[in-house]
């Protein structure tokens, strides 16, 4: 079946990639999923097969009009090179964006996932003009801004880097060579740590299961954890004041308990002040929608949606298009 | 004299108003200043008043085509209303912008003060196009965000509220009923209470001064006190990755040795990480130029620089016409 002009965006992460192709209108018409491969000619590789493939279940390769690159690592979306991505074993400058447009032939755009991921869910709340920080909570910590209905990569591209802001000198030693980061202090890697048990889900899975449970060794982590969260929400109010902080990434798998966890340590840090009262962080926080791709969908969205007049192969744009109904992914 | 269509821009101040007249290219053409005056009506009358004194040099009043205020308070720009502002004893909503437009009769936009300064420093460095972070280190401290030219006030003008982020779980209580709060510990406030002497032009002067005479208490305090400016300079960074962060505010009138001491605080606390050392923070410090009245060209800047077509009274731009070169205030 065709749908006409569509972009195909795709996640690519550590163990699979993750193909979503995007009507004009924003909505999801296919998914695809393959294991990923790394190196450089492993991710071309596996990038280009994904495409080809989910073009054939949309009507063929003529169907599809761009490709959006969501990468989890250092990109030059300008260029659209990437730079670096240890679990995908990339440790030099690859012109990825240029390699695809070679064997596949449209425009492509490649951004890092984190900021692919909060244009994708900017758009799928219908948060296109609000602010939105997306707080990535996986292996590292770190956010994606929308502004204006806009990606803010920032200068040299650090914005929302914000797993490396310390926030207890006496913290722990971080990998960044700091002390006390939030990254230290709320990844995944630090529930990990800290809750070392992986029956049902991972360890954070598992954490929040136990400290319903009433274990209170689970209940104290839990809340421990959820209080660096609740100061990550409140950095990005006070420093950019989002409308809507939403948590994403391999920890947001566990739901709506993170965000209660999250809101009630907003609450209790907010008891004895009536400045961060009024600026309700609580009320703030969201959660990304379970099923939805929102790393390939923003993406693609950082693609024209229609074929260019003159192709010159390479795009950056900002997203400014967050519109249209968002569909789910197939089962 | 008369130089044509002209803005006024105000610095509402504790003690003094200053005022000043801005030609179409941002240039400043002449300033006055005035002794402050309290309450809703002392503001309006004194604004008033150095209004029409300044109108009086410069041609007339049909020479201003609009007016930009800098207010020491809570302001909601879109109505042009300031609501709280304790050095100025405002406790209640009041319709600055209205009133000032009823008695001038032109255009008036009102800005919160540290807003204002951030436009009018972007300006006057002519950084306008790049992201900038005006630090604002006085009694409080606070920042201002001016991101693609454009100044950002979040989406409930909470935006650059830094000085109330933790940075010390066990740091000392803030006003705001937090623990550690930036501005507990790196305000002018906490420099007075550091360091209480005032020969020579007020605690932070003699601070500096005596720690460039080597006085060790006072080495201590200053690179303590630079070693969480230095925090918050990393904020602005990691947060909005701002290409420069303008040290201004009553504490940046200490001039050079403020910005040495902050650059090398930040080297300090990058020995140990490649991470920061990448960002280059020290690089993009820089400080108010000396002499030059940003928060009242940043207020005039906020104004449309021509006549309206149809007068509406209140104007809130975002100042995205950051061009032009910036004279110095005569003396």
């Amino acid at each position: 079946m065709s749908h006409g002009h569509l972009r195909v965006g795709l996640d690519i992460g550590g163990s699979k990639i993750l193909a979503a192709a995007v009507d004009p209108r924003g909505r999801v018409v296919e998914t695809l999923r393959l294991p990923t491969r790394t190196g450089p000619e492993g991710v071309v590789d596996v990038a280009t097969e994904a495409v080809e493939a989910l073009a054939e279940q949309i009507g063929g390769r003529r169907a599809v009009t761009g490709i959006g690159v969501g990468f989890p690592g250092l990109v030059d979306a300008e260029h659209g090179d990437v730079m670096h991505a240890v679990n995908l074993d990339v440790t030099t400058r690859v012109p990825l964006a240029a390699l695809l447009r070679e064997r596949l032939g449209v425009r492509v755009a490649v951004e890092n996932d984190v900021n692919a991921a909060a244009l994708g869910t900017a758009a799928a709340l219908g948060l296109g003009r609000a602010g939105v920080g997306y707080l990535s909570i996986g292996t590292g910590v770190g956010a994606g801004l929308v502004i204006d209905g806009k990606l803010h990569r920032g200068s040299r591209a650090a914005a929302g880097e914000i797993g490396h802001i310390p926030v207890d000198p006496r913290g722990p030693l971080c990998n960044c060579g700091q002390r006390g980061c939030l990254e230290v202090l709320a990844s995944g890697t630090a529930i990990a740590s800290r809750w070392p048990h992986a029956e049902g889900g991972g360890p954070a899975a598992h954490l929040f299961a136990a400290a319903a449970a009433g274990d209170p060794a689970a209940v104290a982590v839990r809340d421990e954890i959820a209080g660096h969260l609740a100061e990550a929400v409140r950095i990005l109010v006070l420093t950019v004041d989002v409308d809507a902080v939403v948590l994403g990434g391999g920890v947001a798998e566990v739901g709506a308990p993170l965000v209660t966890a999250v809101r009630d340590a907003l609450r209790r840090q907010a008891e004895t002040s009536a400045f961060l009262r009024d600026l309700d962080l609580a009320g703030r926080v969201r959660i990304t929608p379970a099923g939805i791709p929102v790393a390939a969908i923003g993406a693609a969205l950082l693609v024209p949606a229609w074929p260019a007049g003159s192709v010159d192969g390479v795009t950056s744009g900002t997203g400014d298009d967050l519109t249209g109904d968002l569909g789910r992914v197939a089962p």
